[in-house]
Parts: C-alpha cells; structure tokens; sequence
C-alpha cells in the first residue's frame, strides 16, 4: 500500500495503489502496426490504471502462437503507457505452440466468447490444463455449462482458475458455490455490468438484465476483482458503435465513486478488487512509489473525449485527480505529463527468465 | 451370489445372479395402455435378466410427474415379467414436482440426450440436485461439456451420480479422470456400443467411433455397468428401422458371451458389470433364489425373433438356458414357463415407505 502522507490530503481525498486493469481488450492487439495498445494504456493511465493485464483475443486476430504474439508484443513495447502483460488464448489446436510462449505472457485464457474462437471441446481444454504450468495463471470467460465444465476440469487438474467477466446471475451463484466447497476459483465482473443492464439497452443482449445485475451486487463477496473487461466493447458492438480501443476504461473509477458517494461501495472495496485481489490473484508485484489520489466528493458531467460512452453527459461523482508512477506525477486533472507520455513499460512474464534489464521499470 | 450347485453344471455352464438392466429404454413407457413394458420385460427375462431398472424418457411421454408416474405403473403393474423400478426425469421446471414422486422410483435421470427434453440450463439441475434425497441414486446421459457440467454439480452439492451410456472417448476419459480424483462418479456403457461402431453403420450417428469404441475397452475398469440403454434405439432409429420395446435386449449377453469366447472379457467381468455394481450402485437387494444358467460354449446363429438386430442372422458364441425366479425355472431354451408368464413383479422404489405386502416378490 502506498502511504497518503506523499500527497496532501483533504476530506474528499484518497490516496490508493495505481490501480489494476485484469481484462483488458484490444481490438487490434495482434494485428502489425496496430496503436491499439498505446490507445488502450493512453486513456487506462489517464483513469488511473498502472497495471493492464491485456486480453489475447483481438477482433480478427488472437495471440494465439509465438508469431501472434510477437506481433503484440512489437505492437507493445515502446507504446504502452502502463506497465502491462500479454497472455496466450487456447484453441483446440495449439496446446504445443502455446508451451513456446509460457514463459512470454502472464496467463492463459480459455476463450468461450464473443471475439475468441470457440473451444468448447472438453478433450481440447482437457489437453490445455495439462501442458500449461501449474505455476501460472489460467483465465476463462466461460459461461453456463462451459464454465461448469472448466470449473470441474480445473479441479481434477487441481489448478486455480479465474473466471473474468462474469454476467449471468447462474453464474455468480456457480462460482459462489464453487468457492464455498473449497474449488480454487476467483473472478471478475466487468464494472459495466454492475451499472449497466438489458433493460435500459435492449439491443445490448451482452448486458446483464436487472436480475443478473441484482445477483452480482448481492454476491458482492464472491467477486474478487472489478475489471473494464470486454463488456463495453460488446455494448458498444451491439448498439451500432464502433469497437476501438480503450471503451469503458474512463468510465470505470467514476462508475464505482459514484457509487461510493450512492453508499452501495466503500473505497476499500473498490482498492480490494481493483488492486490488492488482482496482485494476489495474478502475482503481480508491488510497483514502486505509485499512486493515485482520488478525489471522492468532486461531482461533475462525465465527459467521454472522443470514445463512444454511455455515461457522456451524465452526472458522476469521483474523479482521479493524479497518477503518480515511480514517484512521478504522470497524470494531473486528466493530462497526461509530456514528459512521461513516450515511457516504455515492459511486460511482466510470470516465471519467465531473467531478462536483461530494460531501461524501463520492472514490476516482476 | 448363487451357488453353482443348484444345477448340474458341464464345463461349459456357468450359474450367475439373475442380471440386472440398469437402463432399460420404453418407448410408449408413459402411454396409457401401452403394453410396451409387458414386452420390454418380456424379451428381457428371456435374455436373462431377471430386475429392470426402466428409464423414464419415452419417445412422446417421459415420466416427469406424479400423473406420468402412475400411467407408467398401471402399465408395468401385473404386467411386467421382472423385477423392475420406474424413474422420474427431470426437466427445468419440475425440480417441486418431482418431490411427490420420490419415494416411488428408484432415481432421478437428468436427461440430455436424443429422447428426452434438453435440461440444460445449470440452475434447473442445480435445483434438482438441492431438492433430491441425498440417499437416493440420480442418473444422467449428458455428455461432453453437459457432463462435465453434470459432474461439477454433483461434486458441489456432494452426491454420487451414475452416468449411462457412456459413448464417446472425451467422455470415458472424464469419467475416469474423476474416478481418479475422488468423484462419486460411476457408469455404464451400452453393450451396442462396444461392439458396434459408426466405420460399419454410417447412417448410425449415435454409434461410437471405432476410435471411441477402442478408448471404451481400454477404459474398461472405468465401466461399472454394462447396460442395455438407449443405443440399440437409436441405431435402429437411424437405420430407419420401428423403435419398439426390448431392441437390444436379446441380443445383450451373446455379444458378451462372445466375447468371452474370443477371450475379451471374462465372465466375472460380466457378472461384475450385470449383477455386482448394479445392485451395489443402485442398491438393490438380492432376488431370492433367482439365478441364470448360461452356456459359455454353445455355437448358434443369433435370430431376431421379431425384433429388428444387427446381429440377425449372425454367429455367436453361448446362450442363456435356464433362468430361475424364486427357485422356480421360469426361462428354458428360451421358451418362457407358461406358469411365470403374467407374474406380477412389482416396482421397488429405494428408501419408499413400507407398502402392504403385495402377493408378489420385493426386491426391497
Ligand atoms: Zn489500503
Ligand atoms: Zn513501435
Ligand atoms: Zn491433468
Ligand atoms: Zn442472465
Ligand atoms: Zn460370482
Ligand atoms: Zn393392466
Ligand atoms: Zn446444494
Ligand atoms: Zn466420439
């Protein structure tokens, strides 16, 4: 945790750890010469993200393989404005090529929906958790009889496995279930379904109806991270917008401080699950002398500076007023320090060789 | 066990236990007036298998309430030519339902596949697995992901389940899998499929591969239970063939018996999966006096006798000869004891209340 006393606090402001983003999408991550990936970690520093766990599936293309992901990789370094890791998507051919990369990315993602191919054979997924390393995380966006199906491959693998984006009602109560018999499972909910449901946006089939959105509030305790996730892309698909980079990002923290000043959260959950959970969960180490200071009371109409957002407009509470990296103010109000806009941040393999050391900070 | 020395036995006659059918598959099982148990269990006696466990999905009525429940009794009540007990399958809106019946099947089937309705939804099994006796025995024929769905469910709410008729490769290697982690999974297989295979009936797409069929046979200590079931149905429906009561049946301890001849199994492999596992799975009580002789080396050409088979007209290696109830031959060469013939046999639900004692045998 970083210390308030760096910063001059008042009543309305809170200092916690830059905060991390543990699903990230990246239309174009895998595709050469995409600025996706600076577009993304751009807007995620400026909402006060210092850590961005990038999602492998991209719109046409995954990292799927050594050369998809160093395509990514190329598409990465250099680019990105947080510190960040990729991970490797399994299909139902590639458990060999994907032990090349191991030691490249942060985790493994089983793809059930939406952008990802479908891999919903149990032999394939079978095959999955038994090449990858025990040490190393696993990452699923199964729903339904899928998720039940990874959720029971991953006990008798006896490996723990995270569940991101987690929407449905049946769901929540099945990892809730899960974890109450003692299965070695964590997920994440996307923030947009927390505030945005069916309901309001009948063409959003990708959104939680009000009953979904209600079981997730009511199994507040079963969530161990809040994520951005790839729900605001899918919103934004299915309302006719265009999916680009970084959708849902700004809107993340003043989503979750308006619902500070609403009482429904407190802070300390907000820093569980957007912080403390995710280090734990994925292995991510402390990063030095970095901060945000958040300015609880400030009330305001979000503006959604050039992205389609379904808060534009609309009254929040909240707002990150400084981003602090390596003891550096890099975000001030909203704009970015010129100084530290270009900073390379290197990936973060898990377990992965010693590399030689980059002239950019390191979190492993 | 019965002893061999009720009967003058040669050394090609083996006295075993009166079988045990632990999916018996009735097409108008939930008709009135149908008299499709009458002949289901007919040919079954005949075949040696003196207790049928009746499975509860017909072709256009499945055992799903207290009204079904009883149109099917009626049908098997004074007309059934063995012991038998009915089942109850679960849909997704009959988990309050089916508790009026539970006291009068011997367990739950949730039902997957080609004749039942689809119960896919992971909330209406979750219902049926927290609404069911824990005492009593719960059946299913999900496979793939539905099973490992299944199987996570049962693992959760901490219950035994019995899987039938196992087919496919992905699914005996799961089921053995959690047989190694400590599951409370057992299964059966139908005979069909381990001695028929889609390479030689093309149009029969439920058939397993002649890859499935060989992961079934080196996977044959998973195998708890060799069944009649569904299969030899569903063959015939895919041939374009009537699906009537008792496919299948006949021809279920000649393929075995032949197999033994050709040093395949042993018959304390079929004993085990016919008579030993099923009524330790289902715990059934032994049927006093109730024995099979069966001839190990009698050389024949299997006939149909009216029922469509894939064996018609085939050679085969040992028969059943004798079958005894109650000390009483009721089966020689095939011929039925005119004397047995209409015996009553009435339903043994596990765990019911006691009933009056009817003039008739109880298996319980
Ligand atoms: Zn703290
Ligand atoms: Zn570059
Ligand atoms: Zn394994
Ligand atoms: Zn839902
Ligand atoms: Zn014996
Ligand atoms: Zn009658
Ligand atoms: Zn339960
Ligand atoms: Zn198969």
């Amino acid at each position: 945790d970083v210390s308030a006393t760096d910063f001059q606090s008042s009543h309305n402001t809170v200092t916690l750890p830059g905060l991390v983003n543990v699903a990230g999408v990246v239309p174009d991550i895998a595709i050469a010469g995409s600025s996706d990936i600076a577009d993304f970690t751009k807007v995620s520093l400026r909402s006060g993200f210092t850590f961005s766990r990038l999602l492998p599936m991209g719109v046409s293309e995954s990292i799927i393989d050594l050369a998809s992901l160093q395509t990514a990789q190329a598409n990465a370094e250099g680019h990105s404005f947080t510190d960040y890791n990729l991970s490797v998507a399994a299909t139902a051919h590639n458990a060999n090529e994907v032990g090349k990369v191991t030691g490249k990315v942060g985790s493994l993602v089983l793809p059930f929906s939406k952008l990802g191919d479908n891999t919903t054979k149990v032999a394939a997924i079978s095959e999955h958790f038994g090449a990858w390393p025990a040490n190393k995380p696993i990452v699923t966006d199964a729903t339904t009889t899928d998720l039940a199906s990874i959720l029971l491959l991953a006990s008798l693998h006896n490996r723990p496995i995270h569940v991101t984006g987690v929407v449905d009602k049946n769901d929540i109560v099945l990892v809730a279930m899960a974890k109450e018999r003692g299965l070695a499972v964590t997920c994440d909910v996307s923030v947009f379904a927390l505030f945005f449901a069916r309901e309001d946006y009948p063409e959003a089939h990708s959104l939680p109806t009000q009953e979904d959105q209600d079981a997730l509030w009511a199994n507040l305790a079963t969530i161990d991270c809040f994520s951005v996730g790839i729900l605001p892309s899918q919103m934004a698909k299915e309302l006719g917008q265009p999916v680009v980079a970084g959708l849902g990002v700004a809107e993340t923290l003043p989503l979750l401080l308006s619902a500070v000043a609403d009482k429904r959260l407190t802070v300390e959950d907000i820093e569980a699950r957007l912080y403390t959970n995710p280090v734990r969960i994925f292995e991510l180490v402390e990063q030095p002398d970095t901060s945000i200071v958040v300015n609880l009371g400030r009330k305001y109409t979000f503006k959604s500076k050039g992205l389609w957002s379904p808060m534009a407009g609309k009254p929040a509470t909240g707002s990150v007023e400084r981003v602090i990296v390596g003891g550096q103010t890099v975000v001030l109000e909203g704009d970015l320090n010129g100084a530290s806009t270009g900073k390379a941040i290197s990936i973060h393999p898990q377990a992965a060789p010693v590399e030689a050391a980059p002239a950019t900070q390191e979190m492993v």
